[in-house]
């Protein structure tokens, strides 16, 4: 095994930039959330990332290389994995915008998902058994009854119980509606479970000294398709109406995955009633809700994968940072006709600040996003009952941003780690620096919670049309006001006219759908969804980074030469006019592109893709 | 271990079609090459497919998980590595454009760069150990004493011993130049060699009876910088000028690298002389030469690391369309409103035919690129003496694309790789498949051989401009005569004109480059040489996929209905199209980005790029 080391990197000063100095969070504490304030905020920020440079992070390269096991039907986690997991509900790290009756702590949600940071970031494995707990343990507060809530939610926030998602069977991955699993109805009101499911992220392990199950099964009888799915709370181990563990309940785990990374967290199959005798009970007492309860728990997820890849990237960027500035080799292109011109540290090397730039962009951008998402459900929460208008302006921001934040943030995760790989040169490539497990470890993210695809069909045929697409139009109207303000900026200019030139790229490929779904050509719509998704993404990547830089240009009138924020200030400048510049031109050429309407993907004959 | 198990594939019917249909291979082997027709090119290619498939393919996994290991100072090769080899060689197939005096069989380098696929191919790791043989023995080949050649290339050429190439130290990867190991010349003429070696694949291995390492060092005294590095001839074991194997000579492994893929292929730390007794002998007895010496090897290698991303991306591609023509998933787009409509295969949905198609199209034209290469080389050999002019045509388009083949074929090889992992969803990231091995091996194609950068630099700095630009000139002139000859074609035309438009992208970024040189203006060429080496690859790639689709479209009007023939055919076209309207439009795109002259990487300040 080889020992407990910290790469993980975050850059503290950056959230904290986007928190205080682009979002307003002061403004927001200002209010419901007690006694949370900067200070308290900035603290516990520190403290996480405390948290997870002494506990999580050590253990993420021997979480790879000593994965989880199966011994005996009992999954093992890897050495290091249960004292962070003690320590993290110890020190309420999971629990920092829980409500206060199951211990949780109050803050508002965007503090929570920059604290989630830390850990998804510092070891995505192990992150994932809280991660999944914390959001099984939300779908019971939010649906379950009394009884469930007493039962179960108390200790699946305090890390005693751990939770897991059980949606997917073999046959039934993405057309999760042709789910078999079944749930027979006892005469006490419970259910018998029967069936296996597989890709059960933490499907077993021993972190905690339970592991309840959420199973998506359809009640013997139910109509087929998604409609028919109800949600069962079924315990690896029963719990008496006292709070007592009792008996095993019979789910078995018959096998685990062997995987190209995140090899710390168990991805299982479960077999539920290979015996006849696993025991469920049906969430909130009501059948048929299913679909419905776990969209709660997978929309958190998709939020959670978002935040995986942004975190990931994050530390994959800052560890090649390092690395670049450290490094020599060669000399500077300045002296490129001198031989013996001195050795120069890479970071020198027109191309190597290139990538960094461009990798630092999109960390920095995609965060501003995820941030910006959720602290739009802090305001739709403050705003309720008080301005429902407010309130549904940020709701439908959140219900708009989600498939952007997942989907984009996942596939330029593995982006960036490819970049970090490439900083490094071949050393990238080995166990003696982070970036390659970084790389294996954020594949996955564009596959589960919903494949990237299936992000962008939500997108394209759910959330643009949502409320008449009233929440496009008033994201497109921020961007548009934005632009606006700022078409003349003395140093931004150009870039912000990039900018509208992509914004009007998006919204005129959102009338193009439009079209397309009113002319029933369906085909079309998938076969440019994961497109679009992309232009959108970047539209508001580079809006959010633009706002930073015209934020940083302010600023920096104010920060004397030398000042360790006047080079902060030029990096928030710089990553936004990179973007503005590198990327968003090519929102406008994928608008061209789907405008010209290809549709040889459609036209070739499956016998035509190759002769084997 | 696992069991020994073939997932290796290759699309044998696409591969003639390239050699035959649309470089007129059969034209070339009318004259001096011997026996070789068209019937026997088929027959060896049908051959190497079965060696393929039957002796190196099957141990791709076990490689993978049973990596090369180092065992009291001597490299043990994964099991089945050895059988593997001797078969090979056996066979004739690491031989066949040889010359005939040490075993070869006289083929055309067009034929064996088409067969070197399915060794590259089936087992990435396996085939770097005869693949660097290959090239070490062609170097000593050519520039070789007769009693050097006499001594090592044809015992290298049979597979009795093995070479390498050594030119990375620990501070000169990159910057070869500063290399600091040192030759010592001795009174016998043989020289005494010191230093470490790193980065060496197939350093060491228990294939063969001996490893012959080309060792590039400076002959104490020399000058600094590339032009004082010598080329040495070292053996791990003393060959006596009789041909017997002697003692061990001074070269040990004090450790290898534990990596991301390519895990079969030992990668090893060499010190030479540790003990003061390793003896090299100077090849060709030329001194200071060793860096025009190992550029044959280079240039060598360079095309085959493009072989190699192509090989593991066709055999991706073509597993991915395996699983999407079994795996069913969901019901077709077109019965969207009827949650009973049959399960279809996942081959029906739209994105995953986006994906397949993309993955051809790329696959396919990277192929007809690197054969189109190769023949370059066997019409410069046959009108070299003949046809000057002609030759020097051909060898410069040899010139110009090698850089093009190694990097943009090893971007793309991991690019397609990353979308089979998508077309499988979930299990594409489990041993079960070969995808993710295949992903993790491609990673390191971008980095060895010269990084992606370097060739893009080799590339704006050297080969544009080679010859006062006629290679340049000549490559853009046969592009700008088929957009002439198939403008109005009735079929490709709208695709032709997308060429039109990138060729005019190119050829005016080209100039742009030259414009940069001119004003001093250095700084700004590797801030977008990489970008393009995309272009110009683009550009290319889209021109033979369409060159490809008119012969297809002229040889589709004798095919009768029904014949495989015609699908064949239908698929040529679709790639044809889907590149040159989903890809080349960004060739535009890039060269209007280029055109703006965004420097923010230069002027973003070191401390503005992370506060950590």
């Amino acid at each position: 095994m080889p020992q407990p080391l910290n790469r993980y990197k975050a850059d503290l000063r950056e959230i904290k930039f986007v928190l205080f100095e682009q979002l307003g969070l002061a403004e927001l504490l200002q209010g419901r959330y007690g006694d949370w304030d900067e200070d308290t905020t900035n603290a516990v920020i520190d403290e996480v990332y405390r948290f997870a440079c002494e506990m999580s992070g050590p253990y993420n390269a021997i979480g790879d290389q000593e994965p989880a096991k199966l011994v005996d039907g009992q999954v093992i986690a890897p050495p290091g994995f249960k004292a962070a997991w003690d320590r993290v509900y110890r020190d309420g790290w999971k629990n920092l915008s829980g409500p206060e009756e199951y211990g949780g702590q109050g803050a508002p949600h965007v503090i929570s998902a920059a604290v989630e940071e830390f850990l998804s970031g510092s070891n995505t494995a192990w992150s994932m058994y809280p991660g999944l707990t914390a959001g099984a343990a939300e779908v019971i507060s939010h649906f379950g009854t009394e009884r469930q809530k007493k039962l179960w939610v108390g200790r699946m926030m305090n890390g005693e119980f751990a939770g897991t998602m059980c949606l997917s069977e073999s046959q039934a991955g993405s057309d999760v509606g042709s789910a078999t699993t079944t749930a027979y109805k006892q005469p006490d009101g419970t259910y018998k479970i029967k069936g296996t499911k597989c890709w059960i992220s933490g499907g077993d392990h021993d972190l905690a000294n339970n592991v309840v199950h959420l199973v998506l099964a359809r009640i013997e009888g139910a109509m087929s398709g998604t409609k028919g799915l109800s949600l069962f709370i079924v315990p690896k181990i029963r719990v008496g109406e006292d709070g007592t563990l009792g008996q095993r309940n019979d789910v078995t785990v018959p096998s685990i995955e062997h995987k190209m990374g995140i090899n710390g967290s168990s991805t299982c199959v479960l077999q539920f009633g290979d015996d006849d005798a696993c025991l469920g009970e049906l969430v909130g007492g009501a059948e048929h809700q299913g679909m419905r309860q776990m969209f709660l728990l997978m929309n958190f997820a998709r939020i959670g994968v978002g935040i995986q890849g942004m975190a990931i990237a994050s530390t994959a960027y800052l560890n090649a940072l390092e690395y670049a500035k450290e490094r020599k080799q060669g000399s500077s292109i300045k002296n490129f006709k001198d031989p013996a011109a001195a050795r120069v540290a890479i970071i020198e090397h027109p191309d190597v600040r290139r990538m960094l730039l461009d990798m630092k962009a999109r960390v920095e951008g995609i965060r501003m996003l995820i941030l910006k998402l959720a602290i739009h459900q802090d305001r739709a929460d403050s705003l309720k009952g008080k301005d429902d208008a407010g309130a549904a302006y940020h709701t439908s921001q959140i219900d708009l941003l989600t498939p952007l934040v997942k989907a984009y943030g996942s596939d330029q995760a593995f982006r960036v780690c490819e970049s970090a790989i490439q900083v490094y040169g071949g050393a990238g490539l080995t166990r003696d620096f982070p970036v390659e497990q970084y790389c294996r470890d954020s594949k996955v993210f564009s596959v589960y919670e919903g494949t990237n695809h299936i992000q962008a069909l939500d997108l394209v045929a759910r959330k643009l049309g949502q409320n008449a697409g009233a929440g496009t139009q008033a994201f497109l109207g921020d961007i548009a006001k934005f632009c606006a303000a700022n078409k003349d900026h003395a140093e931004l200019g150009v870039a912000v006219a990039n900018l509208s030139k992509a914004h009007e790229s998006v919204a005129g490929t959102a009338m193009q759908f439009l079209m397309w779904f009113q002319g029933g050509q369906m085909e079309r719509v998938p076969l440019v969804a994961n497109r679009f998704l992309e232009m959108m993404s970047e539209l508001a990547v580079g809006w959010l980074l633009l706002d930073a830089a015209a934020i940083a240009c302010e600023k920096t009138k104010t920060v004397a030469a030398g000042h360790p924020d006047a080079a902060f200030y030029a990096g928030k400048k710089a990553a936004g006019i990179f973007f503005a510049r590198n990327v968003l031109p090519g929102v406008v050429n994928s608008a061209k592109i789907i405008a010209a309407g290809d549709t040889s993907p459609l036209d070739i004959p499956d016998d035509g893709f190759a002769t084997v």
